[in-house]
């Protein structure tokens, strides 16, 4: 018996909005004092280090709920399934549903139980509940979808990892330009077929003070402080703690599953900035003192941003769906999910296509 | 091998606040207009429906977090164990921390890593998360810690219920009289003694616009629409949903642990409204054909009012700790947890305790 993905669905932004975007945009360190450079020089910069060229927001008229909806859509045809026989919808976000103009975060009810109404289920016995867990949301839906099929509490689990950070990006805060919006769905299902899920591995670290390096904090310019809050990162703090922490657990997960390292055909990682990532895989390979094989890391953040729990199975669907970037994956494989983001929370899943 | 609560502990918030702390609210309908009877009639009527007296707020100094830490401690040290063995960290809430004056949700980091921050857990293997599923979501969380247990991804799991309703409700509006705050916690374990966990259901609704029943929302009073949210119900709707629907989830519940329901000992059911919940429990009754028993209903709404996801764990660490309204568990007692709440959700668990 496997646990594996039978279908997977994204849903891509319509709004492509580049680099110029923030030409004009008034940045500020977070005591508010403006820099001594101009913006092109800041955002040349800010390209190098993160590798992104344009990203993507969703329109107006949108919510995070309704773009969970479209991703699950997707994957549930993907599957060819009934969504009438789901088990479980777990939705991990961050920032609930924002209307555009609002900044009031929106839980009320779960984004999971309107994704169920989106989706017309009938089947009360089909549970929807959202999980907040930093970035790594979506592969952390995965190891407790993965779970609720072990303990036999079900057969078939639609897992969604959506955010709109659009919607939580203070202008005055280079870092504003990282965030995008996305959404990705999987539907994961007890199998006789052999690999899925081979091995996953989560942590939280919260002994220092790693619970404040990604939170929610009020904006860089301090003339408009009205209380309103924003997506806020002590970037050089997240930069040295994943490059510490994941490739180590990186390691212990793919180790558990007794895969050897040469076999991994695709790491598909949290695209959190591509220096960062590429850093992060080249550690990891050098714990097992191998070079790092060229093609191993599918990226897509040079177009797509940094859309929070969004970016692994929006990642992976878009190569399994279509090659993306020549990138491509076949029965067999072997592949890692890994993530970080605020928590700070890590995680992975060793898993064979 | 049994799923046992091997700890239990509660926050009971200190601001006490009695009804005539509405007596000179304006209240309103959701059209904005006023009601043509006095504010004492309007107390009255509501305190004869959900029978409750008075109802606690946190301080201005608290958010949620800080409160479900308090009653995560106290169940850490009731269970008697090291937090560091603690393999998960389960909060649910619905409305992140709101400091006070604030009507800003804040959900990054999640709670769950707040929590694990203020108990200085230093094992990154603790794995904390929070999930969103209404007033049910501690029952919830029960049963995903279970799942965890069952597939031997843990051994011991700490599940916390906390919301700070006083920070989400509209004035203008009479529903907000029900509305309090609180925080409940558990330790369940793996253990070789009998009994824990017998059975457990839930349900998510959706199919009809049960998604709407409860949610967030503008101010009634339409003159100070300022886009601010507050928590609001659509009171009969719920009412009649519950009614309908939560009898049969625990009789499903209770059924499926093959216990009789003349061995049922006391029934904890989420402290929504006093009239629904007897109403709820007179209608499971009547589906075995056998009057309510007087003693089955412990219940604390006249004093703690509705603090959502937090009434089940507090109620039931009140009457573990001291024989509550006088009444009284010991090991081996047959109970069922019971919830309802926005998604809509219902959940139930049958224990031994």
């Amino acid at each position: 018996m496997s646990f594996k993905i039978t279908g997977s669905g994204s849903y891509i932004p319509s709004v492509v909005e580049n680099n110029d975007k923030f030409l004009n945009n008034f940045f500020c360190d977070e005591s508010g004092i403006g820099f001594d450079i101009d913006n092109q020089t800041i955002i040349n910069k800010f390209n190098s280090i993160t590798g992104i060229v344009e990203r993507k927001y969703i329109s107006s008229d949108l919510t995070t709920s309704d773009i969970a909806f479209q991703a699950a859509k997707n994957a549930i045809k993907d599957a060819d399934i009934d969504p009438e026989t789901l088990d479980y919808i777990i939705v991990a976000h961050n920032f609930g549903d924002i209307t555009c103009n609002s900044k009031q975060v929106d839980t009320l009810p779960s984004l999971a139980s309107r994704v169920k109404a989106k989706l017309k289920i009938k089947n009360p016995e089909c549970v929807a509940y959202d999980i907040l867990f930093g970035c790594p949301g979506w592969v952390e839906g995965m190891i407790q979808a993965q779970a609720f099929l072990k303990a036999k509490m079900a057969k078939k689990c639609l897992v969604i990892g959506a955010d709109a950070l659009s919607r939580v990006i203070d202008p005055h805060d280079r870092d504003s330009m990282i965030y995008a919006d996305g959404a990705g769905a999987t539907i994961l299902e007890k199998s006789n077929l052999k690999g899925g899920i081979l091995s996953h591995s989560t942590l939280t670290f919260t002994a220092e003070d790693e619970a404040d390096f990604i939170f929610y904090g009020e904006s860089y310019n301090k003339t408009k402080g009205n209380g309103d809050k924003f997506i806020k990162m002590q970037g050089r703090k997240v930069y040295e703690f994943a490059l510490i922490n994941v490739p180590a657990a990186m390691k212990k997960c793919l180790d558990h599953s007794g895969i050897p390292i040469e076999n991994l055909k695709k790491i598909f990682i949290h695209q959190a900035n591509k220096k960062m990532d590429e850093a992060i895989v080249k550690r990891f390979f050098k714990l097992y003192k191998i070079p790092m094989p060229n093609d191993i890391l599918p990226m897509n953040i040079e177009e797509f941003g940094n859309s929070s729990v969004a970016t692994v199975p929006t990642l992976f669907n878009l190569v399994l769906r279509k090659n993306y970037m020549g990138h491509s994956i076949s029965r067999g494989d072997i592949i890692l999910f890994a993530s970080v983001g605020a928590g700070m929370n890590i995680n992975a899943i060793t898993y064979q296509v």
